[in-house]
């Protein structure tokens, strides 16, 4: 097979046998194709776009590509989460104790964050001691041991998928369906989960901006995991504001905490539960969104959570007493300039507002600021006086103040009415 | 700016400024832009195409990316004239010593061939001692002393197309009119030329198969070789079967030589004199075919050809006798398997039978072999009766023969009717 054949085809608007995508990328991750013509297809792909089948095919030679994680020891149904980023979102870290004290196993390999996006992996690194670079066997170990595990990548998965990704970024080649989801679902594979559910995000804090889109990624997300014999299914769920109150990485955690102990912000609390029934019934073995607040209310997901904490070498006091949490020196508070309700808040800018903190990256090698973040007292539709606190951000330097204000203060529409969006727009299974 | 905004744009349907378009091709050729950002901006450009003053600032910034060849010395207009490529195309060896004889200035900087087009530099080197590689200051010193001169790219000329057309060449992204008008006029641009006649090929052997599109191609040369101040027209001109009956370098420089004589065959001179008679008035100063022909009857474009073979060493004793130049040692005769007319001789096919007995390029570093090469006895309208000669192979090696006799056999079409063809289907001033 030649190179520039495929790319030709693909642009042409043919479709490409699993041979040919096998042979391109797994030519590409051993550097017979060029990344020149990598970059090429993936153009011809956001064009011509890719029929169900090719997508497949794509799937799994993208995880397939390197190690794919045996955890075959397990017998019982291993669930996964995916969500495809927001501002705010800390679901994982309420998600994963909660059914795993529900006796499920959730093996939760998580990823950073990058621009105005945080990652798990970087919230749950707030936990002093907290290690998240496992190996393989302390990975099953801390499973085995808890029925629960929160890590990096411990092993070469899906190589394809990083170098794919590495070339998208910087070759406008990121907004494509077919790749969207031969990412996500690559990683998946090499993963050795078996029980999905796809956090589908929309909104101006979104990946996806449009409904239509995310509609389109969702349903793709779950027909091509059922065809991998997965269990599968996918929430759309808003993303215009943030989720919950507070963002950065230590805020995150204790909110996730509070959230645990049954007295977290209804926006959060309601898509850990959906998610949560969800994952269950999909396990075979359904558990209520009511009978889900139990175990949050009753303190056993919280436990969990301890000895997760415990297992990966954190320090589990801080589930007590936050304060142990690296925290920023200084609060400024942000106060309404007139009275209203609130209209909007826009997740991307509060998302920014966390990056010129600190507390994000704006490229990967970037180093970050755990204490620094924004806690969101108002959200849309609470009303507010003029002068009443809207905002309180914590930061580090004032420089970074500066600009970040910018931001939390356009972030903030206040107007004399506001129309209430849905959190939860759609279920797919 | 950033390289992948720019590619983004272009993805995304929108204009790009003159601002933009030059910092990615200077970034390209200085390395800021890299080459899998070149490549998927190509493949932007391939679908999104661009407006015409888009091309403009293209053109300009490929054609001024290196040194642009300085022909101020010289007043009087200077003539050029572009083929985009076909099989037995030896047009410029004629055209340019009788535009020449008529006292023209025609400075001719000419390519190498590649795949199954031949291309002018490879067919006058089997004149021996002719000289291609000439310094600036030569090749103005033949222009002065001669008139006319023909060669290799003397100068570091756009450099911008040299890279980008490797690498559309391996990314899919050669079939896309503005990057192939921009790679046409920035050479034209930096070859200091300033009356411009394109010959566009259509057909079966050309690179433009279908007439619409080599209709947009020429129109765009026209326009926007106007725009920046120069005299163009274009012509769009057969390629289904071969022009002339001779294919392969010794083999044109012979049928060339007997179209100065004015004993060439019709097609070929045919197009000679069309363009002859149109770069003469572009230049100011008409002359008919008709009064073109006697240059041609008269010997004053031999012997001008013959001036040029001088002057730049060649030996001129090759126009009173072709068993100069190189000849291969055996010929094998195709004969006709039926009787009829030949409906159809496919060039792509007589193209790559010559570049399959050695006498073309499959890639760049290959040598090729001067002294192979297909005559056609018979061509389309002609009729033949089983048994009749076809064509003349001329061949070094049997393996060779096999390859060339398989296409050369494929080529010809034999039928009970022919459907008469245009040789020259369009003009556009």
């Amino acid at each position: 097979m030649i190179p520039v054949e495929i790319i030709r085809k693909k642009r042409d608007g043919y479709k490409l046998s699993k041979e040919e995508i096998s042979y391109f990328i797994n030519g590409y991750v051993n550097g017979e194709v060029a990344d020149y013509q990598a970059s090429a297809w993936c153009m011809a792909v956001f064009f011509r776009g890719m029929e169900k089948d090719e997508i497949l095919s794509l799937v799994e030679v993208v995880g397939r590509s390197g190690d794919v994680l045996d955890l075959n020891d397990f017998s019982e149904p291993k669930l996964d989460k995916h969500s495809t980023g927001g501002v705010g979102d800390k679901v994982s870290l309420v998600l994963v104790p909660l059914m795993a004290s529900c006796g499920f196993l959730f093996p939760k390999m998580s990823g950073r964050g990058l621009g105005h996006s945080g990652g798990t992996i970087d919230k749950i690194e707030s936990i002093p001691g907290f290690r998240t670079a496992l190996s393989l066997d302390e990975f099953k170990d801390v499973l085995k041991k808890v029925g629960a595990v929160i890590a990096g990548q411990t092993a070469n998965l899906a190589p394809a998928d990083k170098k794919l990704y590495a070339l998208r970024d910087v070759t406008a080649t990121v907004e494509s369906i077919p790749l969207i989801v031969s990412s996500i679902l690559g990683k998946k594979i090499a993963s050795g989960t078996d029980v999905w559910v796809f956090d589908v995000k929309v909104g101006k804090g979104a990946f996806m901006k449009e409904m239509d889109s995310a509609r389109e990624l969702a349903r793709l997300l779950v027909s091509i995991s059922k065809e991998m014999g997965k269990k599968a299914a996918a929430l759309i769920t808003d993303m215009n504001q943030p989720l919950g109150r507070k963002v950065g990485n230590s805020l995150e955690v204790e909110e996730a905490i509070e959230t645990l102990r049954g007295e977290g912000p209804p926006d959060l609390t309601k898509v850990v539960l959906s998610l949560g029934a969800r994952l269950s019934s999909l396990a075979g073995s359904p558990i209520s969104e009511e009978d889900l607040i139990k175990k949050l209310l009753d303190g056993s997901a919280l436990e969990k959570f301890r000895e997760i904490v415990e297992a990966q070498g954190g320090n589990p006091e801080v589930i007590d007493n936050t304060n142990l949490l690296e925290h920023a020196p200084y609060k400024f508070v942000l106060e309404a300039e007139k009275d209203g309700v609130i209209s909007s808040l826009d997740a991307e800018r509060i998302g920014m507002a966390v990056v010129m903190l600190g507390g994000g990256r704006k490229r990967k090698e970037d180093e970050i600021d755990r204490g620094v973040g924004v806690v969101l007292l108002k959200k849309e539709g609470d009303s507010v006086e003029k002068g009443e606190p809207l905002a309180e951000i914590f930061y580090r330097s004032r420089e970074s103040l500066e600009e970040a204000l910018r931001l939390v203060k356009m972030a903030y529409e206040i107007d004399s009415f506001y129309k209430k969006r849905s959190l939860i727009y759609e279920e797919l299974v």
